[in-house]
């Protein structure tokens, strides 16, 4: 084993990473430095402190990551309109990259020469951190101690939790039976029941949404502004992109929105089942193709639509960090100059449906050009036919050939 | 103008292609051949046989397309999750290659010499139309008197109506304010109070579907069976591919599904917006992705997620009969030789929900290996590490390299 | 005929467009202004100005324009390794979008509403001259003459030319049997015996490149230096963008490098056989995949190579000034930020030999990671074995499948 | 070290497959299975049995493989016009699979539970050898000796060997300075002076190729007869395709074709350099070029060329049996259907020169229309108005906004 001095974990609070926070000191022999960080997850990341000085830990760094995580990540992200596999809003994916940088950062701070996290050795998250970490520090060690230990069930876990004095209240029985994971873009379950993929999850899993069933009867309407492909007003009231987010999952969970059931395909070779509730982001995709389908030219839209599964898959896969994604989402911005404008929605028992999409300033939709009406000669529908033979002609002289031959 | 002895005419029975009838009668004093095909637009096609008599036809052809339609088109094109912009369901370009299809084999039938149809200049059908008849029978001659005629308002058209002899009743007033198309797979509108992208459709403007606020407070589940990527089955029973689609047609409209509102890129260059119901093609696209999802390599369904906006444009555009399109379907229909398997589903007022999907034969996805407990040595979590160290090092080898620089 | 009061043309001063150029003065009764650059056809524009004059024309352009075609066209084309089908270098190509501009920009300067060229209905150059010209200035006027007179043979042409009095000196007998076109990128042949692409090109077509077999016996050892993906220096020389190219065009056209005899497909539908001399370009384009291969990152280098096609076409196709394009180019100059560093080359006898490369500041080569020696440790072997295992689990787990059923 | 009672090996009869074979039978205490093949490294095979019998192997594999390897391996790759990177021609890594195949073929047929082979730990090829193995054979297990044992330098290898009685004639010091490896396709450098990428090769490196400057100074000229994108004949003369191969590598060595100086990125994430001879192989690239230049579709052409890039990442990094391989080499392989005619070529000094390329039956050139002649009505040149115009359309309205705004 390599000589370790210090190392920055990635510190939740909860049993899991209090015993890898003891079994680091043990097994190491180590500083280690806790990292909390409040991206949204909706608990309470105070106690954390407490927990962490019981265990004797000296240095302590507790966050708000709420805007950073939101204007820098997920704003980004939606701007190439992302879905993974079809379908999958890429909620846990795009957290980590942020978690990775400030450990990162923190070691450097702090001189510690590893960082450790509670992801398994199983998961995407693991290579989420990680390549996230290489790449901003090629140097550090990264102890993934589920990949190391020997405490491989959780009757291990529990035994040695209560041998060190870590609580696990309500662990042994009240525990969801879920593996959830939730931060402000969404919340996710796996395990249990979800196991088995034609079994549906049960109504009491779902944390945040209602259930379409149960959404008022009453549909909310709302309206976005959009300034260079990001949401800068909800209802005409300038929001920070945080709270921005906030309004839209209070209104998405409201109504029912944003549920999704998947099996999707890790990156490190197995398929998995999860469910996700999106609400806010949900709202978020639907609105941004709409001011997209007004503002944004045909090609590039398209070329958007060919690139997004790649980048999608660079996020899924962990290289938010790498030199190619960073060149994708330069493209990816440098297409929302003209991505502004209003767009209405009516929210109404898990759909979202666009009412209307406006540009003042960016709208490429000229009434006068596309109406079924006399247009004056804005187009000259003579010139189609030369659009069409001279598309056709290798099609033309392709049958001519095989009817010769 | 050339000399055209025998034109076949798309033939609907209605006021425009009845006035196209007459004015290719008068203008190239040439037979016409008129085709009229059930590809389940849900308007009766006999009529049309006595309108053409009237006007003088001699060869008819009144045809029942719906199973080729749906069998050897609309399923094809469900097998890739073809989206067109990321939200259309492509339910008007779909129909064009088989009518154009058709129609040239009645031209080499009847040895008619042109082809003839009542799309506009502006619009992405007269595309459809001609770049299939050229790709299939390189010679034969198009005439597209939207393009050619000075017919052009509604007034005029109305007034050769009226000069001719050819029946508008109700054509004056009671007329739908909208452009609408419809087939088996959905039904479209444009124009109209549309031709302003921030003004919502009235609800009277939506044909099949019933509103969600309306549809039933009861949701329906149902069971689909694929084999190789087709439904075979709906509920346990055997059904054709018609009767498929029209039976998640009745549910989907019975529960709301399927309604889109969108401003679109044409391939003529303009933007347009239009509307859509495609109630059973909604269930479709998202039980298909279920059934994949279990049974589809990650590596093949990535594949087909980056060629599928290719794909979408080419069919948009009209290139169904080009070898593109046609090699792209080849890789497409392989793909899905284990697409087979048992998706089970909740319809809910607008809602598509899946709640389960299994396949006996072909399911990748492996409990054992994917599970939180403990996996008796399934997937040894040991190897993440390599993975990762490998993965990132290039990334490491760039950082340093920063570093140093 | 609308009216035309101004128009600008690009004029050459040879028979083609001076004919054009009274044709515009007869058919619209109008201003002609000529615009002639220099864009390294190595031929004297010096004389467009007499014969300009003799025709009565009062504002004349002429412009040295082969840095600014260099600099911001030829390079940033050459950044991305651009090939059309595989082996074209687009030396036509991207001479059109710089015409185009000046076109416009002089149209605007003189309050010109026409601009007008002398590409023929049948090649890419018209769609190219237009794309660019609509895409700068979306109101004026393009009037393109091939497409528009009745001077639909040499001898027509010729006629008309005489009865004008311009002068058709040497071009009865003397003329070239090829088309052609250059500037400093290249010079391309088309038509005469071309026309048969069984048929090679005879040796006296042939203009700038000396032959292998006649080149010296004795190569040329060069070095370029890059900085950001451009050449700044050659033999250690710092050379404007210009000059860079006219020296590797004189070395490769002394060795021989750089000749093409190809069937390629137009964007109007066709193919076309040309035959093309690059004899600089030839060099850079292998020099700069060479200081690539040290300098970029892998996944950005496969990015980059993947795009590369389409990039390619955009440019082919006239689609310069597209935002898509630009697009595309701005992720492509982004990647060359490390691209900085000497490549050495052997010319000799129609090959460009690689002799070395190196990069002070970015090489990512690590001669300790990749040596065949003990490498003390830099690469951990073991770290294979997971890497491989994970990568191939979704194949064992699809091979497991296939056995049990 | 689990229990291990067969295994095959990759043998080549050479020292290092020598040690291994010993290593496993003292390591494992197994019986080990040696498989030789002739894939036309030019080597003899026949040495590898008596040097397995004194080994004490009893079951020995001795094979000809090299048809099979230029049919089913080497032929479809260049259907796709391959190259890694833009330049490398992937000779080592088409091999692979073929061998991985057989292994995994032999441990069926002997009941072995393992498989062996003598690549280390830091290169592509254990990856292409072990995911072939596990795609073919999931639960078979491989041995990686150069990433388990401790006989870590080159000395440490030579003297496991002495006391193993293993003969190690001139190895000590006639050693080549490099790591080579050969096949019909290819052979390859890496290592020693190749370390430094600044440095280019000795001559006296190349083993295959005369050099350009050696190389005779009368050209020979070839023709060669593609069916359905294979090569079938040379100079008229049927040929099997190992056949073929061998006649264009005796033509490509003796004209100094074909030689390769890269640095290439590897997929276990570090740059390599590398020096390659292909000289058949770069007359075949160049070939087939040419005769899909007149045969195929220009949208197929551009089809395949984009997919090209990740066709050849997937041989690179070793998924030839992987599903998505498959996949593509069946959209590849059907794209090939009209691939056939002839190519004639002229070879010089290190130059591949198209000289012509005619198709009877497929060719898609069409002299009547590309004639820059009077082509008699063949093409419309008034067509091409309409084709710039929609095809403008949206740029000009781009620019309509641009200016308002």
């Amino acid at each position: 084993m390599s000589t370790i001095r210090k190392v920055v974990l990635a510190y939740s609070g909860g049993l899991d990473t209090s015993v890898i926070l003891k079994w680091l000191q043990e097994t190491y022999q180590c500083e280690v430095i806790t990292f909390t960080a409040d991206i949204g997850q909706g608990e309470e990341v105070a106690p954390a402190q407490t927990k962490a000085e019981n265990l004797g830990v000296k240095k302590i760094y507790i966050e708000d990551l709420r805007e950073e995580f939101v204007k820098n990540y997920v704003f980004p992200m939606f701007r190439a309109n992302t879905l993974y596999e079809g379908e999958y809003l890429l909620g846990t994916s795009i957290a980590r990259p942020l978690i990775a940088k400030r450990l990162v950062e923190i070691a450097h701070e702090t001189g510690a020469d590893a960082i450790s996290h509670g992801a398994t050795g199983k998961g995407n998250d693991q290579v989420r951190f990680e390549l996230g970490a290489y790449a901003l520090s090629p140097n550090l060690k990264v102890i993934a101690p589920w990949r190391e230990w020997n405490l491989t069930s959780r009757e291990k876990l529990l035994a040695y939790a209560d041998q060190h004095g870590i609580s696990i209240e309500g662990k042994r029985k009240g525990k969801s039976p879920y593996s959830m994971d939730a931060n402000l873009l969404h919340i996710s379950y796996e395990g249990g029941l979800l196991e088995d993929p034609w079994c549906a999850p049960e109504e009491s899993m779902w944390r945040w949404t209602t259930s379409p069933e149960q959404a008022p009867n009453q549909p909310d309407e709302i309206e976005l502004e959009y300034r260079q492909g990001d949401i800068i007003k909800v209802n005409r009231e300038s929001l920070s992109p945080a709270k921005v987010l906030e309004t839209l999952n209070y209104l998405g969970n409201k109504h029912g929105i944003g549920r999704l059931d998947l099996v999707e395909n890790r990156y490190v070779g197995m398929k998995s089942r999860g469910c996700y509730e999106t609400p806010g982001g949900s709202i978020m995709l639907k609105a941004h193709r709409a001011i997209e389908s007004l503002t944004l030219d045909r090609e590039v839209a398209h070329l958007k639509d060919e690139l997004m599964p790649r980048y999608a898959n660079l996020i899924y896969n962990g290289y938010w960090w790498s030199p190619e994604r960073k060149l994708l989402q330069q493209l990816i911005d440098s297409s929302q100059m003209t991505v502004s404008g209003l767009v209405s929605l009516k929210l109404y028992k898990g759909n979202v449906i666009v009412l209307g999409r406006q540009s003042k300033e960016h709208s490429l939709f000229m009434p006068k050009i596309a109406t079924f009406e006399e247009d004056a000669g804005a187009y000259k529908q003579q010139d189609a036919e030369g659009f069409i033979k001279l598309n056709a002609l290798r099609l033309r002289i392709e049958a001519m050939n095989k009817y010769q031959s």
